[in-house]
Formats: structure tokens, sequence, C-alpha cells
């Protein structure tokens, strides 16, 4: 069971509204009535508990697993044990993460506006909003309902905000229109002027930064990840996209809707990411390159060319990802011979 | 037109002003009356805009623009359709910079000290500083004239700042001396204790870390970015030096003057990096090292060795980027062969 | 000298003390009344000066210092010049760090509660602690004595801190439950949830992070740094172990005791490092991985690999030290040739 300290584990659930919730079938319609009290690990998980098999790397756990009841897939579910009933399901693991939140509901945090919190008086929040404290509003801004500003947030003058955002502790957030249930992780910089500068001999001349960042609805931003904005243009990131932590984004960068950007990656100044892009951990772009609509991009890759729709690449400089592999295959052979043999 | 919520745009001036101001000369100086209202990109500015034309591929752009006038090199001038007056200038893009500056003037909040904030009563602020909600500000600190201190940062005992700074929100500063000019942005550190211990079976000692960090003249560091103080000789980044998200400068490194350090750089400790250098995004260079000056160093490369003045490299280990290109493009057609090919 | 402005210099100390505490030798045994002022590097030292020896390469700066005294190991104690005392010691960077920190003792702060500070009723906090400025200090949270929680920490609700803490500025602490002399840098953030969600092609579902960050005792963990909790398992930092900063750390990542992690490291989701396990600056670790016990990992390098214990892998993809170094060996051999020459 997860750590009381931390999380609030609501009732115990019938297996039938388990099913129904996640658009499962029961492997025994019979057990509809069982009572789960929790979702667990296979390997740990008991009588009364609920786990998921995903990844048909773990099988044998499943096979040994005390679970009195499973997600799995079902051409797996004949490997089941005898005491767990199996919910079967496409997407187990989407399946599980909705029963987990059954499990441990998403906490709302009284409304209240903190003693020490500064509110412009011209900014206009929402219905049943929580403002930590410290947190400072400027003049202008919008904010929708229920959204939750965490202790020592800064939003600047004519920030808008939709409805049920979270916008983290120490984030800093100018110059941006942010859609709805857009989660802001601690320390997110988002709307600094970008990295724009003339060159001159007698140094170097600001170039105004007049652009701005949009921010579509289901956005997550991960923790101290910075995102420029525009230098005219406007750098914007789509919908549903998730960011992890400690991602920079550039100005008048564009990323398409449900990309995945894992954590440290970089992105270049104008660059287009198209939707549904993966790109792995630590992978750098080069500015105003495009990267095509569900491509992925292995993790520490190094682009500096445009990807093809689709494409999966890997490598600095990037190759395709076959490529990639008979490349690093090739070296290694190379530099496994004797010394005599030809090269 | 940037948008207001953002942006304030100062009223209309005449060509002839404008040409003045950046050194820039009319093509037809009977249009020095002519009245511009706004910046605009060449594709969507329209009869009252002013534009800019750099880069010779988008020649096309500025043949079709309706822009009223653009700053555009000599050479170029001749490509302007009939409605657009020519700035011409050496270096338009700077120009631009300069005129955008005058449509859009940086704004200066009012001299305030917010009552959250908690100032030393030892430290010595100059004057017209804006010190915002919950800066703290430690004792015998010293803050020039005409600083921004912005919400919740952290300057500790004994740092002094020149004038004209701006410390961006949830920075902190702390053993430290920073010349005029300096921009520090959002969550910025300054003169964390360095990454130095003894390493000893029993565990690891901490050495102290005597040192400070100086940073100079005009120095910009983006946001999220860190900068570790001095062992016992000071960490320095030189005047007029733009730094920017996300990059980690260890201790003792001692940055020249006018570099350009783009976003995730990585600088191990007692490294140097000579004047007016380049570093490419998420390059990193091993402690002890000298970058010359002028050195141009490519995104993700990495540095194990001194790199002489004026040298550009490339790659992981970093080698002159003529050899790196050739590596690159060998290795290529050795992974493309056919089997039974010779190696 | 230390700057004063930042650094506060202890009294004189006899050799004889400075040999005692640091478990040295005195080559001149009659020089143990010899009182020391400072510590110095060895180019700049004085007559009561103490410096230390630690890479034979400096053994030049050595033979011309002024210091009246010096940590050196045994061997090289003869290349002494006439007017310095040698402390012998089988690790002369230890016996300095001991020494310095003597020089330059830590500054407790004064036990006090910041006015601005929010305390929650229900929080436990120890004896003799500093709560800074606008630190927030959630419900039910346990501090253990002597702690310093710096201006603006935020402790989220349930967190237990042990004894001689020091949480930095601009710290967020969720989920997690943290040993006795731990010390996180300004902007780390411990606890988020982390990079989980199921795909779906209607988007993205979040997957409740139902686990916490177990931080062992004497952790120090650098500036901005990110640490997200476990999907179900724990995240777990052993013993000891030194992060640096902008280390991003994944959910159930799984780090051993005194392990060395420099600054912009990534370790993907449920990877395993084993105790005294070093990982270079940069490198990117893969998920449900396992880094061997003492494994040494070069700056850079890209992990997808298991890596067995005591092995220095180097490169992306990483191979052993000794085969990256060929590989970099026969590529550039290949790009030098000429044209026509067998490839």
């Amino acid at each position: 069971m997860a750590d009381r300290r931390f999380f609030t584990l609501a009732g115990a659930l019938p297996l039938s509204r388990i099913a129904e919730a996640t658009g499962s079938v029961l492997s025994d319609p019979s057990q509809g009535g069982l009572a789960m009290t929790d979702v667990a690990p296979l390997e740990t998980a008991e009588k009364t508990h609920l786990g998921f098999l995903d990844n048909k790397k773990y099988i044998d756990v499943f096979r040994a697993t005390k679970a009195g009841a499973c997600f799995v897939r079902v051409e797996l579910a004949s490997h089941a044990p005898a005491g767990t009933v199996c919910l079967t399901n496409k997407n187990p693991y989407k399946a599980y993460a909705i029963a987990a939140a059954m499990f441990y509901p998403p906490e709302r945090p009284e409304t209240r506006v903190a003693p020490s919190a500064v509110v412009d008086a011209s900014a206009k929040i929402g219905a049943d909003c929580v403002i930590e404290e410290g947190a400072v509003i400027g003049a202008n801004v919008k904010i929708g309902d229920r959204c939750r500003i965490q202790a020592h947030a800064v939003i600047r003058q004519g920030v808008e905000i939709g409805s049920d955002c979270d916008i983290g502790p120490h984030v800093t957030v100018s110059h941006a229109l942010i859609g709805d249930k857009v989660r802001l992780h601690h320390g997110v910089c988002i709307g600094r002027q970008g990295f724009g500068f003339a060159i001159d001999p007698a140094g170097f001349v600001a170039v105004p930064q007049l652009g701005r960042v949009i921010i579509g609805p289901d956005v997550e931003i991960g923790a101290n990840t910075t995102v420029d904005r525009g230098a005219g243009p406007d750098t914007v990131i789509g919908q549903g996209t998730r960011i992890d932590n400690l991602v920079q984004i550039a100005h008048n960068v564009k990323i398409g809707k449900y990309c995945v950007i894992v954590a440290q990656v970089g992105i270049s100044g104008s660059t287009q990411v198209g939707d549904y892009a993966m790109l792995g951990g630590q992978a750098g772009l080069a500015g105003h390159i495009k990267i095509g609509a569900g491509a992925k991009v292995a993790a520490q890759s190094g682009l500096m060319r445009d990807v093809p729709d689709g494409a999966e690449v890997m490598g600095s400089p990037a190759v395709p990802i076959r490529q990639s592999m008979k490349q690093t295959a090739v070296l290694a052979k190379l530099a496994t011979r004797k010394k005599g043999e030809e090269a």
C-alpha cells in the first residue's frame, strides 16, 4: 500500500465497477462482487489487490502472483494462476492507470488565498482556486476555475491561464497564454526573453523578443524546464504534449500535439516538432529544422537536418536507426582487428 | 504587432530618425518624413511597418514584402519592391535590434520595495531600485542604482551587485561580486559551493570552497543555470558574455569576454574559455583544459583536450570540424557496404 | 586569504594540532609549535600558510613554494624547499580538507524562525533549527535537530527530514523521507510525480505515482537537480552519495552508497546504480538497466545495457573504455586516408 503519510487510499471497490470504469472484461463474470482494496505490483500483491501485466517479459511473475485480480491482454489471460481473476483489456497499463486513480483519487486542496500571496487588484481569478503562500500574481492576469497556484509561483502581467491548471512551486510565467488542464512543475520558467542578440564588434545588441508562449490544453511540463518566448513569432506547445524535467525550448519553437519529450532534451530556436513525435532524453535539435509527425528520436541524438514523418533516427549526427546500428557494429569490428590485418 | 497584453508600443517614428539612430542610409532621402508605426517580419509587414533582411536565403520574401521600409545590406537593396524604402546598413540585424527597441522601449518598473521583501539593515541599496515581493537581501550586501531584484530572489551576505542589474525571480546569489548591467534570469544559482571533496574509504570529505564568483559587466545568464564558486581561486565570467538556460559552470572556471554559451553546456572545474569563444548547445568540457580565444565548439561536442585559438571543433571526443565531417562520412560509407565487399 | 566578506578566518593554529587533527606526521617534530594562520595554494602561499601537494604534476610548484608547511605524501617530502615543514599523509587532499575546515569552520546561523515562514501547526521541528524567510512547511512534517531550511523552501505534507540537514533556497520536497546530514542545494526538486503515463489514441493517461523518494544520510544534491518519486516502488539514493547540479533522476531509480554523479547526468526510470559507481558529466542512462558497483562511466556516455561491477565504459553507445579509445583511433585513421587508398 502506498505510504499513508503521502497518499490517501479510498475505500474498497467491487471488480464489476472497476471493469466498467476501465472498459475491461471479467474472465469470471461471477466474481463481479469481489472487493479490491488497493492496487499493487504483481510481486507483492495480496488477495484483495489489483495488479497489471503489460510487458510479456514479466509473464513468470504473473504466473506466480497472489493478486486477487489483474489487468491483462486477452491472449495472456490463460497464464493467470488459479486465484487471480483476469480483467482483460487491450491496454492493461491504461486500465491500471484508471483503476489506480480510483483507489487514490487526486486530492483537491481546499480553496483559499494564502495571506502572504500578493494578487494584483486587476487580476481576475476564477472560482475555487487555491493561491498558496508567497504567490505573486500581476496586473491583468486571468486565471480560470479550480486552478492551484503553488507556493512562490510568479505570474507576470497579462498572462492568461485556463481552468483546472496546476502551477507548481517556484514557477515563473510571463508573456504566455495557457490552456486548460495544464500542469507546470517546480521551477519551470515560461516566457523568458529568448537568447537573441546581434553580434557586433562592440559587443552584443539585444534583439527585443516580442513574441509569446502559447501552451495548449492538457500539456504537462517537468521540473526546472525552460521555455523561452518567441522573438516575433510565438513559441508554441501543442495540446496534450508531455515534457519532462530540465528540458530547454528556445524561442519560436513549435511543438505539435501529443509529443513526448524526455528529460534534458534541448530544442534550438525556430525548430518545429510534428504531432506525436517522441524525443529521447538528452537529444539535441539544431535550430530551424523540422522533425516530422510521429518521428522517434533516440536518446542523446544530435539533429542537424529535417527528419521525415514517422522516421526513427539515432546518433550524433543522427541517421536512420538501422544505419546507426550498422555504424556502431562496423566501428566495433574495425576496432577489434588485430594489427597486421587489412583495415 | 506585439501582443498589447505584454508589450507597449511607443508612438510612430519618422524614417529619418530611425536611420540616424541605427546609422543607416535611406535609399530615397526624400522619404525621411515617412512615419513607421511598428516593426514586423517581412512576410506579414504592412505599409507603415519596418522589417529587415539579414539572410540572403529570404531574398524572395524581401522581393514580395509590403513593408514600408526595410534594413538591408547595400548590395541587396536593388531587390526591394517598389513600395519599400531601403535603410542600408552593414549589419541589418543589429539595426533592426536598435529600431525594435525604439518601438518597444524597455519598461522601467516603478521604484519600490515590496512590503514582503526582507532587507537587512546593513545592506546598502542604491537609488531607484525595485525590490520585489519576497526578496531576501542579507547583511552587508551592496546593490547599485536602478537595479531590479525580482520576486523571491535571495542575495546572501556580503554580495556586491553593480548598477542597472536585473536579478530574476527565484535566483540565489552568494559569495559573488557582480558588475554593472548584469541580467540573471529565473532560477539562476550563483556561488554554490563547488563539487569538491576528497575521496576516502570512510566516505567523502568536503573541501571548504573558499573562492568567489566574479561576474563582469553586461553579462547575461539564462534561466536555471548554475555557477559554482571557486575552491580557492575564483570562478570568473568576463564582460559581455552571454550564457543561455540550464548551463553548468563548475568551480574555478574562467570564461573570457563576449563568449556565447548555448543552453545545457557543461564546463568542468578549472577549465578556461578564451574571449569570444562560442560553445554550442549541450557541449561538455572536461576539467583543467583551455579553450582558445575565438574558438567555436559545435553542439554536443565533448572536449577532453585544449583547443587552440580560433579553432573549430566538433564531435565527442572533439576533433577539428573538417575531420569530424570526414569521420562521419567514412563511417556512413563503411556501414552501407554490402556483405562480401572488402572492409 | 579568503574574501572576508564571505568567509570568517578562525585564529592561528600550531602545526602540532593540525598534524594531530589530520593524522599527519611532522617531518621536523621540533616545529610543532609553529603557528599557521591560513591555508593557501602553493603558488601564492606565504610563510605562515599551509598548502598541499596531491598531484605529482605540480612538483615544481612545490619545490618553489614559500608555504610554511605543506601536506604531502612521504615519498615526495624530500622535494620540499628548505623553509617548508612537511606534514606527511597518505591522503594529502583529505588532510587539507580537514585543515581548511579548521581555519574556516562552518558557521552556524542563529536559531530562528523567520516571521514570513509558514509552519503548519502539526509539523514537528527539532531543536536549534533555522527556518528562513518564506519557507513553507506542511502538515505532519517532521524535521530533526539543527536543520537549516533556507529561504522559500517548500516542504510538503508528511515529509520527514533527519538532523543536521541543510535544505537550500527555492527547494521543493514532497513524498520523501530524508536521512541525517543531507544537503539539498538551491532549486532542487525532490518527489515530483514521475514521467509516467499510458499512451492511448485519445491522449495520454496519467499513471498515479504512488512511491516515495528515500534519501540516505550524508547525501548531497546539487543545484536545480530533480529527483522524481517512485511509481509504486521508491526512488532511492544511498548513503553518502554526491550528486552535482542539473542532474535528472527518474522514478524508481536506485542509487547505491557513496556514488559520484557529475553535473547534467540523466538516469532513466527503474535503472540501478551500484555502490561507489562514478558517472561522468552529461552521461545518459537508459531505463531498466543495472550499473555495477564501482563502475566508472565516462562523461557524455550513453548507456543502453548493463555494466558489470568495476567496469569502465565510454562512448554513446558505451563500450569498455579501451575499446572506445580504439574506435576513436581507427575512425580518425580512416578519415585521414588519402583518396585512392584502400579503405
